[in-house]
């Protein structure tokens, strides 16, 4: 990527946020009337303000509507300023919303790419696994009363663990046009109401976490087999999968870099 | 209290919430202009569509705005209905919104008082202690950055337990003439970046758990001694007590009745 300002530094930063009031991590293009409420958008709209100069932010992971992060991976470039770099991290969560935070800060070199750099990326999908109501935890789970069979879980889990042709677990509308992944870990644990499905992989394509966990949760209610794994891989088949569950039990944990 | 509807049975109830979006338990009289939406009236409404008749629900501890519960109690009386009681819970619970649920009802005698009838009760407040936000736990907790120190907390906590006028822990307006309460327990623990304060006694004056948590919260920080606690009971001086903290930290765990 050139460099069109010779001044600027880039920068990679870790932000974490609550995606509850979010339409999602990136801006919508074209603007809109009322322009919706962005992770990009506020960051971006705060780093402008911080930094007195036009920023473009790029985050690693489009993350959707409601789903959350703790290590979301973002890079922009900036002019020196004013203020002290090591005191960048402060001005800037001052200025920002109660639900988002940039959690770490610092300069790199100037072709790092938050997309392109990514190598692994961790995801933690959770299940309110109870008859009772989730309550304060709907914000960040999925209600699922029906009892889960862990073992069955695990078993099914295990057999994503691999390089494959997921295009079997992604919306029909992921755009991509190779569908092979590596997904290096995936396990399902519970502990008291909470059941959490963690997947660990080299790349995700659209919906694919909550597909899924979709399958997984299935499979531990006993309305498909751990082995329906296997044919969802060896055939590509999006409707031998479960369904996409909802965005609010999604969070992006963290991304590696090159 | 005399029956005045012979075939009413008294029904003792359970109620779990997130106060977050609740303008607290009670219902606002005279009614307002457009109702503010309370645990109180959310519940009796449900009640009523559910058993077809004029309920009117009565609650243990009148939460305020912001705070939540998982174990409030109430009463009410109901004739016979159509619906058997073994389905009430459901009926109740499928009506009710995501942020509110009956965990429990059953029968029982004419007399029970859910208020009168009280005799221990127990509040947890927590603390978020870490500079990093709280973020989807800012609904729950109450950020605070500056070290804690568990040791002096319970110092001082402990000497909160027994037998005391509390008035020096209560907001002005308690409106209460017997301000002596006892103070079965009291301690602090932590969990990551959680501190759990718990306070279990037979009565509360208003504001008073928001006030010991904070007034162990400045005595945590250093900002008073331990000893504080044995002043303001003695002299029941508010002003020597911690600021009253944020509702949203505070949680009624559970009630006990004679």
């Amino acid at each position: 990527m050139p460099e069109c300002r010779p001044e600027a530094q880039r920068h990679r930063l870790t932000i974490a946020y609550d995606g509850t009031d979010f339409h999602g991590w990136q801006k919508q293009e074209p603007p809109q009337v009322e322009p919706l409420r962005t992770v990009q958008g506020v960051v971006e709209d705060v780093l402008q303000r911080v930094l007195r100069q036009p920023i473009i932010l790029v985050g690693a992971s489009r993350t959707d509507a409601g789903v959350h992060a703790r290590g979301q991976v973002g890079h922009f470039d900036a002019e020196p300023t004013a203020i002290p770099f090591e005191r960048w991290p402060q001005a800037i969560n001052d200025r920002l919303p109660d639900d988002v935070e940039v959690r770490d800060i610092e300069p790199t070199r100037p072709d790092f790419d938050a997309i392109g750099d990514a190598v692994t990326k961790r995801y933690r999908y959770l299940v309110f696994n109870a008859q009772r109501k989730p309550l304060a935890l709907r914000r960040t789970t999925y209600h699922f009363w029906h009892p889960l069979d862990l073992d069955r879980m695990n078993d099914a889990a295990a057999r994503l663990v691999g390089r494959h042709d997921v295009a079997g677990l992604a919306a029909a509308s992921h755009g991509r046009d190779n569908t092979v992944r590596t997904i290096h870990r995936c396990d399902v644990s519970r502990q008291d109401e909470i059941v959490a499905i963690a997947v660990e992989g080299d790349g995700f394509l659209y919906n694919m976490v909550r597909i899924i966990a979709g399958t997984l949760v299935e499979v531990g209610r006993g309305k498909s087999e751990p082995s329906c794994i296997d044919q969802i891989l060896a055939t590509q088949d999006r409707r031998l999968a479960g369904p996409t569950l909802q965005p609010q039990g999604l969070c992006l944990e963290w991304i590696r870099h090159r």
